[in-house]
């Protein structure tokens, strides 16, 4: 069965500079309405780029929300209309310095579908050359290299815990299998 | 190096049903200033829980905010000041009336922490035995069970694409073998 939500009305509350945010009403399958708070995200990419040397690229981040850095794959938000492949292209370059001969895709996952549309999509970078690191302005980050091991053991022992890194990882190593 | 974000002020937008939302004015390494939207959310705990004969709980509901029905791990908000395996266990017997004399414990993630200060905890759940389904009130899903092989071919098939759902079945079977 699928319980469709219809929307009887919509109010929008914020425009931000990441998200927007708005409350949906919506009519039930028994009739009844209840209220969604929706946030509306431009989606992103995120990327698992393993070098020639079999190594995972990371990126070490400070993310406010959790008040800590974290270690996260490459990835950025989509520009308006940005198409996916160049976006992930281009935040694996601006952000690591990286380019790739090989991209591959991966899919995509819903991080948090009960009140976020947003959309995240993966790639699977191989054959790497040197291009140039070109960070936002109010962007700073460390990039780091793990063997594939390392990174299954970081996951295990949760010193990884960012879904798209995580979800990245297991499908580039069942992709690869 | 870690590039704090110090805070130096917050204005409130918005307190919802599921979430808050603020923005932060924080102090960059640099010394100027960013904005940061955050959203405020309780987290939750999802469940992967393996019947006697190797097949895994799923759920299938729809969720408002990409506006189509998907299937899940079994899982739910955290209620304020619940402990996290008691959360699990209710949401576990909620949604599929099952309850599990084998709960472990499979570490926590974040699902979109550029804005998002979710966490979500997840537990492996064997020896399962009958409890009593208890939906919310706005609450309507389907429960199905699958193959493992088969919830592997669907997460590489794009079928399964919820967050906590790929990564919880990942780690589970990491765990097991």
């Amino acid at each position: 069965m699928i319980y469709e939500e219809k929307t009887v009305s919509t109010k929008r509350i914020y425009d931000g500079i990441v998200v927007n945010l708005r409350v949906d009403t919506v009519e039930l399958p028994d009739g009844k309405t209840a209220l969604r708070d929706i946030v509306e995200h431009p989606g992103g990419v995120g990327i698992v780029a393993i070098t020639d040397d079999n190594k995972i690229l990371m990126v070490k981040q400070y993310r406010k929300p959790i008040e800590k850095a974290i270690i996260e794959l490459p990835a950025g938000k989509l520009d308006k209309n940005e198409d996916i492949e160049v976006c992930g292209r281009r935040e694996l370059e601006e952000e690591t310095g990286y380019k790739a001969k090989e991209f591959t895709y991966l899919g995509y996952m819903y991080p948090s579908p009960g009140f976020d549309d947003e959309v995240t999509h993966l790639y699977l970078a191989r054959d790497l050359y040197k291009g140039k690191v070109n960070l936002d302005e109010d962007e700073y980050l460390d990039v780091y290299k793990y063997d594939i091991s390392e990174v299954k053991e970081m996951i295990m022992n949760n010193e990884i815990n960012d879904a798209k890194t995580v979800i990245g990882f297991f499908k580039a190593i069942e992709y690869l299998k």
